[in-house]
Formats: C-alpha cells, structure tokens, sequence
C-alpha cells in the first residue's frame, strides 16, 4: 500500500483514474469533476468492485456472476456445538475482511509464528470477491440439531441416470467463493478451509469458469461448453419481488436464507462435438447462434412448446432440454452455474469438462426437484451429459454488521 | 451493451482511463473526440487485445504473460509423415484464425453437419490468445525422423526426490494455449485436440491461473501459492538480445525455436501454511512483503549470495531456494509458469496446489539441467515441494503468413 491519501481508501487502479479525474478538474471546473468521479465508481463494479459481506442476505446468490468459482464442501470433524459455533464467526470476521479487499489477520511481525494470512492475494483488489455459506443435512446431525433442521434439507431423491461419486458429493458445510481473479477465489477458500483446521476438512472442491467480462459483451448470456447460450430464461437476479417469491425463505431460523443444491454435470463434449448441429439444436432447443428458443426467432422471445408450424409440427421439441426445463413456465428457480474443464477423465482418455450446475431456490421440493424430475426422465441431452456429483445446503440467513453466520440457527 | 457511443467502440475499462488523460482534449475541442478513442484502443491492448501468431517465433514465449493457461500434451496415433504434416497445416490455419478472435473453419450452414467451431469462445474476443506448439522426444522416433532430433531434446535426467508420475509426465506433441480468459484458452485448445482426432489423443493438461491483470499492478511480480513474489530474477523477456542470448536457438531447422521445459510441482500449502514465517522467509531466500532478497531491502536489489551481516554470517542461507537458483548469476532461462488448484488430493487429503514451472531456453543441457540439479539436491524448498510430472519439447520455430508450423523440419 502506497503512502497517498487516495491510494488508502481505494485500490492503486482507482488512483489512476482519480489522478485522471484531478486532472479534469483542473481544466473545466470542480463540477467536472464530480460527475466523472460518479462515472467511474459505477462502471468500475464490473471488474475490480467489492461486494459487501453484510446484508439481509448472503452475497453471491443475486450478486452479478463473477467470472470465477471456487467452491468446496467440507465435512465436521466435530460433534461439539460451541467449536462449530467459534468456526462460524471466526470465518464471518475472516470473510468480512477479504471481501473488502484485505488480508486476514494481522500482518506477520513475529518470525517464530507461521503468518495469519497465506499471502498469494496480496496486492490484489477484491475483485467482487463473495462467499456464500452453506450447512449440510448432516450439519444438524453430527450436532445434534435435528429438530432445527429444515424439512426442506433433505437429501436428493435418486433421479434418472443419476451415476453420482461420492467424491463429488455431499458435505456438511459448503463455501462458494466467487471472483474476477481466480487467485482471489482461491485464496478465500483455502484461508477459510485453514481455520476450519480441527474442526471441519475438505470432502470435494471444484474451481470453476464462465467468460470473462468483457467491454462489449457484458450483457450477453454465456455460452456453455456445448457452444450454446446458457441462463437466457432465467429468472431477473435484479428484481427483489422476484427473489422473494423464488429464493429467499421467509420462515423461522432460515428467513433471509435460500436452499442451494448442486450438481457436477460431467458433459461429453467429444461426442457433442460430432453431432450435426440441427440435432445440436434440437436437442438443446435453442438455435446455437441466435440462443434463440425454436419457437422464435431472438433470444429472449418467449419458449412456446406448443407453438407449430404450418403442418401442425411442434417447433420446440418435447423432448429438447429447453422444452423440459421450461414446462408450464410456472416454476423456476435461479441459476448460477459455472463450466468447469479438470483435464483428462483417465477412465474415457476423453476431457473432464462440463457444468457444475448450481441453483437458489426457497422450496427444493417445489422447485428443483419437479424440473430435475422432468429432465432426468426425457431430456435428449441426457445422451450426451451425466451427473456425477450432487449436494444440497442451506444457506444461511445474511449477516448484520456484528452479528455471525448461523446466528439465528443458534440463538 | 449501454447506449453510449464510447461504450460501443472500447472497454469500459479504458473509456475510465481515457477519460481521465483525455479529458483535457475533450473539453477543449471537437478533436478531442477523436483522440480519446484512438488513445482508447491503444489502452486496451493489455486486457482484450490480439497477440499475432505469425512471427520469426511462436508467441507465447516471449509474449506478456496472460492470466490464464491451458496446457495439453498429445501423443501421436500415426507413424505418417503425410497425416502429420496435414495435422501442422491444419493447426497453423486454425490457430492463426483463433488468435484473431475469429472462430475456426465455417459457420455451419448444413444443419446435419457437426459445426467446424465447437462454439464456446462466440462473441468472446480474443483475449490475447496465444498458442505454442512443441514437439517431444517421442515425435521423432514414431515419425522415423532420428536424424533431425536436436540433441538438445533428450529425455531429462532423474533429479533428486523426483517422484513424477506418468500421468503428468511427457508427450510427443504439446499445445500451450494462454489467454486473458479461461474460457478463450479452453476452447483453443479442445478444438486443436478435435481437430487431431485420429491422428494425436490427449495424454495430460493443466489448466492454471496467476493473478488477474489488474490496471494499477501490472508490473508487479505475481505471488505463487507460497504468497511469495515469484519471478523477480527473469531475464526481460522484451529484450531482444538478451532472449536471443538465453532462448532462441540458431541452428538448422529449430532457428527461431527454443526448448520448452514443462514441471508439474505439487506444493504442500497446508504445511507451509503453518510454518513460522522467518522459516519460511529463510527456505525461499526472499522477504515475504517486499520479495527483496534476504541480501537487501527491496524487490529488485540484487542477489548476493556472498552478503554477510557484521557477525560475518551469511544474509542469504545458502540452502534457499533463491541462492540456489541464482548460483553465481550467469545461468539463466526464461520463466513462464502458472499456478494451478485441482481441488483434493485424493492420496493426501489436502490440496492438490502449486506450480506448473514452465522454462525455455536455448540449451536444456546448459541452463536448465544444471539449475535444477543444484535446486533436487540442496533447495530447502524440496520439504515443501514434490515434482510430479516432467516434459520437454521443441517449440517449433516461428511461422510466416503462408508458411505452416513445422515447415523448417519437414523441409
């Protein structure tokens, strides 16, 4: 950190641009000034902002997707309440602080003790940095907890062509960081897995991307590894009415929270890749180019699945992806998936490469699990990806400045 | 996409910065204008700008480094000269196109065609892409070209507490892809390999990360997953002389080429996590904060391994890895590595982190071999360290516009 007033409140990027903006001042006057200054506060979130830890609730569920994930599930390796209790507001102090940009801890002054921060994220800004807290079904178990477990935590009924592994599956405790810089991400994860030491242990992790931001394409959908534009239905993060009625439980110790599941969605994409691109299409339902859904002709015209053409033929295939996943059109749940690519799946000699599927919803049972249901039994994308990993959490209400995570499942 | 014609033509990003320099321009005349858009471009270069892939050498060597990689190692399927050639032609025509931004081959029009473009990269740009292409040991010996293996290519000698692992280990073709985007170097790299179908298959790939761009520190050193700055002593690779001294090789058909050394370097980060500080300080030979040598107070103060306090102890322990590296400072190469994080070590428990060191060099047998030999036998860094994986190749030499990759070799 540099000795300049500026460059104490505000990330050395920023600097420059407030030298930019002094510079402004200068030749048209103080009110130039000014309105730059708004210009750059808000178009800089993008790429280099925080994002509060405190809140009604959690960040990284309606927060603007970051470019990367890192998340990691965790077993207890405590049965004692007041240990887990210590570790839940022991990473609210920690998460607190990295997501505004700062190490954990204090700086290293005695050379006998090991430093209280790793160190790799030094120097950099926060980079939208947020992390997203769970608790497991045998969170409440393993403490003796179960009447406070919510019904809605349960465990995930066997779906069609489920082939899950252990090793992607389960955990008691969950973290999802999410940033702009991998390196942050990273570094969030393993700081928090660290003071979880003795108390809880990594089960699985997953590091995970979606396209970059980029100048002129922030408002595009993504496109998943099958080459499609992926997310275009769902539903708008932005509009808190929405979020009450799909995401943010309204009920006892959860209020504020939202039940996350997640799913590692292996996807061959050597045999995608041979596939003619109408049964890419068809399969998908959506054009690749346009991500129109076959029932239109842009983007974001609406699904029709019983919209024909002039011989009574259905446009939308019933058995495409889009057209399952759409249903009625009455139950949605919000996305936030990320593309992961791990290298070779040493069973196949093919990539490892797929989605891991995430989801934010007030009612699993009402939400996920019908439209799983659907797809797991008729999905023609079925053909060409397979479920290898699942989990479910409950992600715990927001934190007031003071307060901790878990709180209300404590109090 | 926001509706502001400056917003149209450039990054957000620079737009900000543009409009700090510019401003005096833009208030002073309709010119202004104008010159803030072209300075804009310009400014962009660092974060979606394009890395040409003709030149007297491959890119990628001597290129700014990028925020990500993705790095593939193939082995031949075919003993045909014929098939190979066809391949390196085939790759030159796509890799160049790829480096533009442009996705491969044409768009597709036959609907019961697979696309020539897997797809994921459309609408991304370029994101400084670059792809590096090397030959290994085992290419010419499949390929019935004995004659024309440099000698420089030979299989690397066993080094102290090697414990590599076939599955991270050699190749007899290798893609490096890096770019500003995961996602851009990703698909470069599965449409190369798709591209090879019947005549290369993966063997291993990494996909790795160092810290993001960010405006305010790019000429920072990046920090390793040891927190510590990590390629204070790199030979600058902007200049020419020196490089054509350290790494480009002048003779017969590799002129223009180098030797790319490849090491995947798992790093106990749970254990030197809790490792004292000053221990950790005295292993690496550099202060944590500052990364100065333990010779002198800042960053880029030489190393002198001879450097005695007033008791006429040794400032940097001669164990450190940093001493060892340097020896008596007249063996260098050229580092270009990246860290990587593929989640749990199934074998461990922790976490599969660290290095995929990455040199090149004219002569493998005169800067690398040397280094790391005095590096296997006495670095203090090995408690901390374990090389899993070792490659080496020969990056081919540059190709000009109409020339193909391997031209020289076939020739």
């Amino acid at each position: 950190m540099e000795n300049n007033f500026l460059k104490k409140e505000v990330s050395r990027r920023n600097v420059l641009k407030a030298g930019g903006i002094g510079m402004a001042g200068l030749f048209i006057g103080a009110s130039g000034a000014g309105s730059l200054l708004s210009m750059t506060a808000s178009a800089d979130k993008k790429s280099t902002g925080t994002v509060s830890f405190y809140g009604k609730h959690q960040a990284g569920i309606t927060t603007d997707t970051q470019n990367h994930l890192y998340f990691a599930a965790l077993m207890l390796t405590t049965t004692d309440v007041a240990d887990v209790k210590k570790l839940l507001k022991e990473w609210t102090e920690s998460a607190a602080s990295m997501a505004e940009g700062k190490l954990i801890g204090k700086p290293a002054e005695n050379v006998l003790l090991p430093p209280d921060d790793t160190g790799e994220a030094a120097g950099l800004d926060a980079s939208n940095l947020t992390m997203t807290f769970g608790v497991g079904p045998g969170f409440f178990e393993k403490l003796n907890l179960s009447s406070k477990k919510p019904k809605e935590l349960a465990a995930l009924p066997a779906f069609s062509f489920d082939a899950l592994e252990e090793e992607w599956s389960g955990g008691d405790l969950c973290i999802q960081a999410c940033a702009d810089d991998p390196q942050v991400a990273f570094h969030a994860v393993r700081n928090l897995v660290r003071i979880a030491r003795g108390k809880a242990q990594l089960k699985w992790t997953q590091a995970a991307f979606q396209r970059t931001k980029q100048a002129n394409t922030e408002s595009e959908t993504p496109r998943n590894l099958f080459g499609f534009k992926d997310g275009t239905g769902n539903p708008d993060h932005t509009n808190n009415s929405l979020m009450n009625d799909l995401v943010w439980v309204n009920d006892g110790w959860m209020t504020g929270g939202t039940y996350m599941v997640v799913r590692r969605v292996q996807m061959f994409i050597e045999v995608w890749d041979r596939t003619a691109i109408g049964e890419q299409e068809a399969t998908f339902g959506r054009y690749r180019d346009s991500g129109a859904p076959m029932s239109g002709k842009k983007e974001f015209d609406p699904v029709q699945i019983d919209k024909t053409d002039e011989n009574g033929n259905k446009l939308m295939p019933a058995d495409s992806h889009t057209a399952l996943a759409h249903g009625d059109g009455k139950m949605k749940l919000l996305r936030r998936s990320y593309s992961y690519a791990d290298g070779l799946d040493k069973k196949t000699g093919s990539f490892d490469a797929g989605l891991l599927f995430i989801s934010f919803q007030k009612s699993v049972s009402n939400q996920f699990i019908p439209i799983q249901t659907r797809l797991a039994n008729k999905d023609k994308l079925n053909e060409y990806t397979i479920h290898r990993g699942s989990a479910v959490f409950a992600c715990l209400p927001g934190v007031k400045k003071g307060g901790w995570l878990g709180e209300t499942l404590f109090r």
